[in-house]
């Protein structure tokens, strides 16, 4: 069987349009017969014009020199600012915005040979008030959020790889909910210059993909690093069980998700230790509001002062609860957040990586709240890389994924403990 | 002998202003008219229109509720977003560029009451290529950069304070040439949202001012903190004397700097240690180049698709200079100055504060090039808060700072430090 265009991954597209099996255009012409044909269910487009995509894909055709992803259709999360395409913030306020200028990620796309699809549905300022998008899987779901119309498109094939951003858990929770990879770097990796904060000290710009390939490819061109796969494992990881104190709130799905990855991992070698984070990084779970709704409050001055009843409520009660916080209270929870990072490093010993929760469960059903960040935000807060994969489907159907941290900036041994474990436990 | 308006600090004006004293009006009119005497020779101003100053000043004495600056002018640099003034980066590419929204900074001091006088002159990108300004103190010498503008219009009372940025050496090197306070606060105190970003791991958002009071007023509203003067030392405080091993490059106006601030010091009763930086420290000379390189071609990489040739022909070679640089090289001079940072703490021991030159020397003839950054930049780069104080005058009348320098976060005690060593040395 023949498989369509709009299903390869990044990396086959760039190789096939290199050697010249297929043009640019063909692929982005399947990408969009796949919109056209989903889109009223999905909802994973905030803009999305064919004519602009179509145009992108020519010059890439006509250029002599391809780029390392040329021809490759990327999905732009609706806070990244774009030239060519207006960019609204999942917000009334920004209605028909239009960047003078390229986020840094973009420009890198596209000097890379990236054919930009269009931007993708975003929660209000990548918060928590839902937009239009639906998850693939079941339209009765939410996708998760706050990346929603990028883990979307990338599960439903309408593009092989997009852009998203966490500041709690906005790349993770989606991906596990839609059933693909999602790639959280380390802190402070990727350049947020043209991306709406949410967050200062926690927003990571991050990836969704359908293939680990891809992800390492995408990240040389946004890196601007010579393109290499990572090399395998030499042997098999040893796994850090951390089923975290929140184990108990997780749903029979989510256990069951992180149990069978890990009794599959044991078969091929792994081995596993249990472990318990100190107890201070409990109380990382009760100073995450402080933190979020008092930088909120900060990044959202000036759209506060210019037209505070154009935000939704909810996103309204967070800037609240953040000007009413004390700056002493805030500078607390800081140094809390810090101790924690400079601990976690030890809390890896003698394990390679952690396995974890990705998600509370599968992705709840109804569209108006996006799930709970707290599996994906403890990580976020700690700077640390993770990555999920899709290596469980629930018995309803739906996918449930597992979560792998390393240690801060060992994103690309977590890259290859990925794929020693996507290997093992591919579903 | 009555001070003129535009002569006093932003904590007198506020005062006067709620107090009845004195008008918004009167006082922004003030500054308008130094302005109007001065601007020819020091060219502070990128953006200057003196009704719509005018016309805050009016709503200000109009207003029932007077803002903790109410009042105050302020200059803001032209990096920095303001909805209704443009924002030129110092830049061709931004000529006439009109942001849609202010940057946090600028909402919060206008909604504590400030009158933004308007935009004042930056380095190209706040980089190294000169604007237009001069030295107040003499019109043949520089003003240092990146924050010219900033710098001269405090130093020349067009308004008592100003902001800036500092990636190397933006704050306190004009700063320190112009003869003001310059304080830098720990690197990720003030929000960045709005701000041109020049090197994403370095920037941070800071103060000019001719008051240590007035350094804490404005940080309250930037903060949205509560204002209240930080209380004074209960000891003289141990100095910990900072040569570095740049000394023997400084002039000896910055080593005269240093030596008979610290003589004051101990005249005063201050306890004195030499301190000497661990031995890597050194190399963090050498990887600045590296970090500040190819993090600036990265937050460049719109602008450079756009419109390289519009950039200066310095900006262009630093570009292609970090373009060139791999990003294992980068890696490893991140390493080096995480380490440093984790280091930097127990440096301090068995001292209150270093003391260090703020400059090579006095602020060089010629309006090409704004000084050397060396100075400054080592602790920008260890995310430390400094601050600049003008207690030194050299033989030629040029004021030259000296710096002070506190532990990470220690911002509050860095203050209180700083008032002990303003009144024992103001010149």
């Amino acid at each position: 069987m023949k498989v369509s265009l709009n299903a390869l991954t990044a990396t086959e597209i760039a190789d096939g349009i290199v050697s010249g099996k297929f043009s640019a255009e063909a692929v982005t012409r399947a990408c969009i017969d796949r919109i056209d044909e989903r889109e009223e269910t999905v909802g994973a487009w905030a803009f999305f014009d064919p004519d602009l995509a179509l145009e992108q894909a020519r010059s890439v055709d006509a250029a002599a020199k391809k780029g390392v992803i040329a021809g490759v259709p990327v999905g732009i999360k609706d806070i990244i600012d774009t030239q060519d395409m207006p960019t609204g913030m999942g917000s009334a306020l920004y209605e028909d915005h239009q960047p003078l200028i390229d986020a840094t990620c973009v420009a890198r796309l596209k000097a890379a040979g990236a054919v930009i699809m269009g931007k993708t549905v975003t929660c209000e300022f990548a918060g928590l008030t839902a937009g239009k998008t639906t998850n693939p899987h079941d339209p009765s779901r939410t996708p998760g959020g706050s990346s929603s119309g990028s883990s979307a498109a990338v599960s439903d094939n309408m593009a092989p790889v997009a852009l998203g951003t966490q500041t709690g858990g906005s790349i993770i929770r989606p991906s596990s909910y839609c059933g693909i990879i999602g790639f959280k770097p380390s802190f402070d990796t990727l350049s947020l210059k043209g991306v709406f904060p949410a967050a200062e000290s926690l927003d990571t710009l991050g990836l969704h993909a359908r293939s680990l390939d891809d992800i390492e490819l995408i990240l040389s061109a946004l890196l601007q690093r010579e393109h290499k796969k990572t090399p395998g494992l030499t042997r098999p990881p040893v796994v850090g069980l951390c089923k975290t104190w929140m184990w108990d709130d997780a749903e029979p799905e989510s256990r069951a998700a992180v149990e069978t990855t890990l009794e599959r991992l044991k078969d091929a070698g792994a081995g596993v230790r249990e472990l318990e984070l100190p107890e201070e990084f409990e109380w990382l779970g009760d100073v995450r509001g402080i933190i979020n709704c008092r930088e909120r409050a900060s990044v959202m001055a000036g759209e506060w002062a210019n037209g505070k009843h154009q935000l939704s409520d909810q996103l309204q009660r967070t800037v609240q609860q953040g000007l009413d916080t004390s700056y002493d209270e805030y500078l607390d929870a800081i140094y809390l957040m810090e101790t924690c990072r400079a601990r976690m490093n030890q809390t890896f010993e003698g394990c390679d990586f952690l396995l974890t929760p990705a998600v509370d469960g599968e992705a709840p059903i109804g569209l108006k709240e996006t799930g709970s960040p707290q599996f994906q935000a403890l990580w976020t807060m700690l700077h640390v890389p993770t990555i999920t994969l899709p290596t469980y489907r629930a018995p309803s159907g739906m996918p449930v994924g597992v979560q792998l941290v390393a240690p801060h900036r060992a994103d690309r041994s977590l890259m290859a403990i990925a794929r020693w474990v996507l290997e093992v436990c591919e579903i």
